[in-house]
């Protein structure tokens, strides 16, 4: 593609992954011919349920849960919905308060701020400098109208990684429900929802290998939520709605391969992660690392440079046949600064010129190469143009 | 695999349909090689957009809308949750009354019900002994208080097709938004929003040879209606969660395909119902017609039969290799007469012994010989093992 490439280097992993070609292997039969409605009742039907029912037993074995406790929805945004709005609407007798954390995802955090509307009220916990929430802060936050206490695992833009046993604790020492956005997390740490004392998880397909528009709510057996689409009896009266078997097949494959592959990938992924930053920090001045040094995704590279607009960045580097990110896909549109960046403290000026590399199984030493040789003329050459350069630079 | 059949057939229809292979091929490379995340912002995720927006297109052109109306959902349920609730929270200033039938989908009824317990009034228009709505009881349901008239365009337990012109009229006059649940007719009775008056209108690719997993809510321009999943900017803010891109391509496709071949498919499909329920009819005694002899889907055959479980005749068909369903796959767990038939006013002893088969692209005029020489002896048999039947049965 550029200078001889045969394909462009995708370093936006967070965003989406390719569908692995086993995963789409194992799809293609339940469109063409296994294609059954699983609510029916006869053979080709049968078939279909057989096949769902063992993605689902292959979701549950990768989070430590039962098969009965998942749940499958259309992706991590409806299961982030549903816990949310799910739970508050169940306890509404009980109190009308929700903790979470600054830098969520806008999948958390917009239906929080749509309870507020409704009259509920919501504590959004600050991070420190490496966007890590405080076990003490929840503790602190928790009154007796609290219904549920929401912290991702790990966070997209930054790949922090959160205390989640600790804040569950703390959670659970009040009788409080637990939730975690874990979209970031399947297949890239371990997740154990009995050792990390999680009551309802969200997860979603494409950001492990598996197709978009498919995902699951994790709901600890006994706990009370409300549904978010009703309708049919599907999913045991809790979620309505034909099921997408091909998706769900293909979910329950690709967390099997991602849990499996996890030891190895993550520390051949870590390799890579800190040679870019260590080549950035090194080769780039008036540059610094975003998120925590050392409990961070092992796949995300997210750095702030000086005197420069992200989304320039992007342009140059995607004109270099390089695919990355100012942050969230879910919210490139905007030109606000990252609320996760500006919540961790960093001055507007910095948080305008952050780039976001996440690394996957296709990315090659020969693709952290090009990167960084790349990225320090781009940043230059911007520099050079930009208004917001020092005099020294202009 | 039954008299020498190398394949069973498959008459529910209405429950899925298998995908097409044209609309697979399309589907795939979005999996593969063009898997970008629609939001990103280079090559990649670029092309994933031109192709996702090329679907919008399409589904657009099927209902005579206009590309900006068309949102993507998870399904006709999501994209009846979404308009039901959406509209009832969107104008909950203007009013609190909701007016729907009796015999709509539970993708409909539930979300009501679900308003009920929040304080909302829902009118259940009763129908005809053939499923239809009179648009004058319409007219005698709405009050000042009313926020939106959501009647189905076809029904998927007997087919009946609804007068929706004529409802969409009256609701218009009182300057009410209508909406219709077209799941069953989309591909199947030609449906154009402007004519038809339609505010908002459901559908899911499934039913029309598109994948699970994949629907939209039309939505005409300027009408108010709250978010049903908030979180990311998608949908231009109104439906957040990363776009399920082979889902949706398929289901481009999958509508071109269908709107296509409607005329001709109809009149060919409509010619073998006709000699099913003819055939039916002259061959088993105590056996009447579910549904509108003329005003039905050209697919749909649903036959009562007395003295008989219909689920008992559906496990006979399936041991002789023919897929068939008692109402909607979607209650199919449940033992409870049908609503819908119970609504046309059927005796439970005649609710309680019905069949539906519902035709498709597969089917073959052997398949009609096939079923017509099975069903009587299928149902003799039931009917001398049934402790329901008459003494001259007995």
């Amino acid at each position: 593609m550029v200078d001889g490439r045969s394909r462009p280097i995708y370093m936006d992993h967070a965003a989406t992954t390719p569908v692995r070609p086993e995963v789409v292997e194992e799809m293609l039969p339940c469109f063409l011919e296994r294609f059954g409605n699983p609510s029916s009742i006869y053979a080709l039907a049968r078939e279909a349920q057989v096949t769902m029912e063992r993605a689902r037993g292959r979701v549950a074995a990768a989070i430590g849960a039962s098969t009965d406790e998942i749940f499958f929805t259309s992706g991590g945004t409806e299961a982030d919905n549903w816990a949310i709005k799910g739970v508050a609407a169940a306890n509404r007798k009980k109190g009308d308060h929700i903790v979470t954390s600054a830098i969520e995802h806008h999948a958390v955090l917009h239906p929080c701020q749509a309870l507020e509307k409704q009259g509920y009220r919501v504590t959004y916990l600050p991070v420190d400098e490496f966007g890590r929430v405080e076990p003490a802060s929840v503790e602190e936050a928790i009154t007796e109208k609290t219904v549920l206490v929401s912290v991702m695992a790990a966070n997209n833009e930054i790949g922090t990684i959160q205390p989640v046993r600790a804040i569950a604790g703390v959670t659970h020492d009040h009788g409080i429900l637990f939730h975690t956005d874990a979209v970031q997390a399947i297949g890239a740490i371990p997740i154990d929802v009995d050792a990390l004392g999680i009551d309802l998880l969200s997860l979603s397909a494409h950001k492990f290998g598996g197709p978009k528009g498919t995902g699951a709510l994790y709901i600890r057996r006994g706990t009370r939520v409300k549904p978010l689409m009703d309708g049919g009896a599907q999913e045991r009266g809790r979620r309505a709605g034909t099921e997408n078997v091909p998706g769900i097949v293909g979910m329950g494959k690709a967390i099997d391969l991602a849990v499996a592959e996890m030891p190895q990938k993550s520390a051949w992924l870590a390799a890579m992660r800190d040679r870019l930053i260590r080549g950035i920090l090194d080769s780039i001045p008036d540059t610094r690392l975003n998120g925590h040094p050392t409990e961070r995704l092992a796949n995300n590279v997210n750095m702030a440079f000086r005197y420069v607009e992200g989304e320039s960045i992007l342009l140059s580097l995607d004109a270099l046949g390089i695919a990355g990110s100012t942050g969230s896909a879910c919210t490139s549109a905007s030109l606000e600064p990252s609320h996760v960046l500006t919540a961790c403290g960093l001055p507007p000026e910095h948080a305008h010129g952050s780039l976001r590399l996440t690394l996957g199984s296709r990315n090659t030493d020969e693709d952290v190469d090009y990167v960084l040789s790349a990225l320090p003329r781009v940043i230059e050459r911007l520099r050079e143009m930009s208004p917001l350069s020092p005099n020294d630079n202009a």
